[in-house]
């Protein structure tokens, strides 16, 4: 079970009622965030998930709105008594760039790991799968993955007509075999068949590419940059390497997402929900973002409230 | 006349319903600004003084929560339209900070000149005198000044007693000496007396210094820390290097200023006002600021809304 909530729904320019685009995850008690403009930790602690949890931030290129807010938030974070390390992904230039912003935060008592990526790798978060893909953007931009896989059920009738004792079966959940009376009991006799996962996607700053589709598909929830709802801007969206609202519904559809969440709109557009209908023609599951949406996605049969 | 606003009053951590300390000074179609935390750039918005006439940022040291808010804000003020140069001054460090700092915005329509001060300079802004002085904190940090000084009173009936024609008044009236019928007319025949000007001055980040009092000698308006209320947080402002509002009103007391502001206050500070009489029993012209105050200082005898 992920929960999400969208930190900021601005692009460029933080404004006083709209924070920078950013999209933060809870994953048990962990918790990964993607992109720091400035102004992040504010909204962060108006949220209320706190700060020490957060070990994990991606970032998806090196413009400040994307990435200004580190120093402020980094040191939040030393103050909310976080000791361990944490994590920033990043495209190349990452390493330099947080060693800029953090001229004005040199002391922290963590650790800060780098890690820079080119697009294509894979890394592992709280258990789940983090990927990436290189995207089209004035200068090297990523866009991310959470993948959590689900376990396969365990039938414990089956486990016992094979006369299991109750000790062994800890191994078999775990998709190991075990040995039992002399022969080799394989996972596979006592669990179920593969059972969907959760995928939750993160694109922004970027024009549409043809290996988005795959790279996003059947996400559970994609959250999209929508820079321009209408489409007269479709010229600027080129120019600019963004997406009008019609592109992000269709990089839905094309991957097979199941819901859609705009953000990271222009300064101009002060009434995004003007331009939903744009999207909704082309996929009817999406939801023009705002600051602090929240959203729990949850495994097909698993009740969020339970 | 200098307008000014205090931009935000919070030390260390900016919060959702405080902006981290700045305080923005006009001056005729000028603008200046000291202190640049994260955030910055969005209480100004609010504030609506616009950003392209913001030509001069004045930094008191390099800590996140007075800097971090520089490439937002000069991506911001670029964005504005301006394309003149824009000048940070700054304690040692300034200029490895901001170099640092523009990781995340190295391209701007305009140039950065960037002044690093170790305190007693004085620079020329709009006219008026900015001045610096060292103070006391974990880390180079400078208190500063501005002073506008006033042109004396020029006498027209005594420029007519000595037939001077009207041409060659310009000159007397900036204290030149003018040639009329052969001899050397001297600005004093026709001007009256010095007259008092104005000066502001903005201390933030320090403990009170032997040196402060006789610079801020006489301010019509003293901005000063005032991080800690409660006089029971001493040990934190010495550790820390810090003010209670007690020691930032015995600072105006001492300089002879006619007001003071407290700002920066400390997270934990969530009703300063509670802690005012601290303050106004040592200096009874104190006001507890607040993020958007907004003042005017006015020669002596000038009406503010003439």
């Amino acid at each position: 079970m992920l929960d999400i909530a969208l930190v900021g729904t601005a692009g460029a320019f933080p404004l006083p009622n709209r924070w920078l685009s950013a999209l933060l995850v809870r994953l048990g008690t962990r918790m990964l965030l993607f992109d720091c403009g400035e102004g992040t930790q504010i909204s962060m602690r108006r949220l209320g998930w706190g700060f020490k949890a957060l070990d994990t931030i991606c970032l998806s290129h090196l413009h400040a709105d994307h990435a200004a807010g580190l120093p402020g938030l980094l040191l939040t974070v030393g103050n909310a008594g976080r000791s361990e390390p944490l994590t920033i992904f990043g495209p190349t230039g990452t390493e330099a760039a947080v060693r800029g912003l953090r001229a004005v935060a040199p002391v922290l008592p963590y650790e800060v790991v780098i890690q820079e990526l080119n697009g294509g790798e894979t890394m592992s978060w709280a258990g789940a799968q983090l990927g990436c893909l290189a995207v089209d953007h004035a200068l090297p931009c990523l866009a991310y993955r959470v993948d959590l896989s689900r376990a396969r059920r365990f039938d414990p009738a089956r486990a016992r007509a094979l006369g299991l004792p109750v000790p062994l079966w800890k191994g078999l959940q775990h998709g190991d075999a075990v040995e039992w009376q002399g022969r080799s009991v394989a996972a596979d006799e006592v669990l179920g068949p593969d059972r969907r996962g959760l995928r939750l996607a993160y694109v922004t700053d970027t024009r549409p590419t043809s290996e988005l589709p795959s790279f996003l598909a059947e996400a559970d929830l994609l959250v999209s940059e929508g820079t321009y709802g209408d489409p007269a801007d479709a010229e600027r969206a080129v120019e600019n390497k963004h997406m009008l609202f019609g592109e992000a519904a269709m990089l839905a559809r094309a991957a097979g997402a199941k819901r859609l969440w705009l953000t990271h709109f222009s300064a101009k557009l002060t009434q995004p929900a003007d331009y939903l209908p744009h999207a909704t023609a082309v996929f009817p599951p999406t939801v023009i973002g705002h600051d602090h949406l929240t959203g729990t996605l949850s495994f097909a049969d698993e009740d969020p409230n339970g």
